[in-house]
């Protein structure tokens, strides 16, 4: 049975419990709206710990003031039953003034894997992610938490955080959960209407014909834009290959070991997706 | 019997094999160069819990290339005895690259506390010492961590850092050790001449007579950097009264609960100290 907890007091005293137990504890930090993709972090993490927390936390400070924070699906009724279904044990859902109380001053940043790709489109996106991120670990204690690759740089951040903060963590990176026609799934999936889900179907096409070894970069980072314009996507905000450890931009010929990055505008709609060559 | 370690590796596995025994950790963090206010940490460290660590690193990250990093004092061996003596049990010092390996890329600051008075006059200082100590407290996972409120501003920016981080830890404050005449105990009292040291004593005497209730603030902050001047020191950086939780500048007559605090110069030395009102 799913237990709701609010509190970070009410959590540690949950996590105390099981790790005097000896129980093995992991995490799945989320933003709600929870779809396949999420389940399959939680599915994850079942078989990787002994007890799952979960948390919903719609995070004010990784969005910019235009962006689509307001917008964001907040779905937590529904979200609970699936976790329940998932076999996930703890939903944590903090409130905003449970994580950033009256006089809250500070924040954690990460240089380097933030920068390009998201950090230059989004340039306030990480360090919100990176404070939230620790706030949550620290709140909760896990042996290990898990983070998709659908957001493949948000994870590279994440490693770098835990490892330069030593936060006492094991994080795992888990494949992106696809739907039928490849499309990453996506919380912000729900926006698009039927004719853009349609569209949004090239988008992991595109991605998967240019992620190949020995192709020219730069002749397919032109060409994939070029295709997502042409498909419907109505602004590119970038298709990159970059080094997967630590993001360094490529050139020459896309060599195993590399990933291309896209992130592309349905109407008011961003989609990211990125894929190993 | 103190064991020095030297890794974040074998500090958790000490800590970890403490804590299944049902022990209580205290953390001292410090940069070495022990005198009495750093054995009184430890002492009181001693009462409050079963265990003690001691961390000496001189943090380079928390001085300006301009400042005294080279010339900080070292002196570990004797270090290590001081703290032997006074009942320490762990030694933990690790080498910089243990610290901030290749590629480390993420800082901690902390707004607001950190912006006054040292904030001021030194405008890296307290981000490299945010970031320095949550890596030390996350590293050793103690349950208690104690600071000196000879760093005053220092000791507000922990414990807002700890708050807002949610590290898992409970910061103490300790009274300012002194000498015979009242001079702040500091590792960098060493730098002064016999001379030097003389007219130091000078500064909690000034500093004691201005924390006096009902005393109008701006008329004796200006006298009582006068009279540092007059009594030999070389240049003041500020003597102002602050809220003591907070910061906040005051105005109008000093009040209980308010601190006055000062830094000012003898020669190369920088000397701080400050008061209760």
């Amino acid at each position: 049975m799913l237990n709701t907890i609010r509190t970070v007091a009410d959590l540690r005293v949950q996590v105390a419990a099981w790790k005097k137990a000896g129980l093995r504890v992991a995490m799945v930090p989320t933003m709600g709206a929870l779809h396949e993709g999420h389940l399959s972090l939680v599915r994850l993490a079942r078989e990787k710990a002994d007890r799952v927390v979960t948390s919903i936390f719609v995070n004010p400070t990784q969005f910019a003031p235009h962006e689509d924070f307001d917008a964001y699906p907040r779905a937590e009724a529904r979200d609970a039953g699936l976790l329940d279904s998932a076999g996930c044990h703890v939903l944590y859902a903090p409130t905003a003034a449970e994580m950033y109380p009256d006089g809250f001053a500070t924040s954690v940043s990460v240089t380097g894997v933030s920068e390009p790709l998201d950090g230059k489109a989004r340039p306030h996106h990480f360090g919100g992610v990176a404070t939230v991120v620790a706030k949550l670990l620290n709140q909760c204690g896990p042996d290990l938490a898990i983070f998709g690759e659908k957001d493949y740089q948000q994870l590279l951040v994440i490693r770098r955080l835990v490892r330069d903060l030593d936060l006492p963590v094991e994080i795992v990176g888990a494949p992106t959960a696809r739907d039928h026609d490849g499309l990453a799934l996506s919380s912000r999936n729900a926006y698009l209407s039927a004719e853009q889900r349609q569209v949004a179907s090239a988008l992991p096409r595109i991605l998967k014909e240019a992620a190949t070894t020995g192709s020219d970069i730069e002749a397919t980072e032109k060409r994939a834009a070029d295709e997502l314009l042409a498909a419907g996507f109505d602004k590119v905000d970038y298709v990159e290959f970059r080094d997967g450890e630590d993001l360094t931009k490529l050139s020459g010929k896309a060599e195993a070991g590399t990933r291309i990055f896209v992130a592309a505008w349905l109407g008011k709609t961003r989609l990211i997706d990125n894929m190993a060559v």
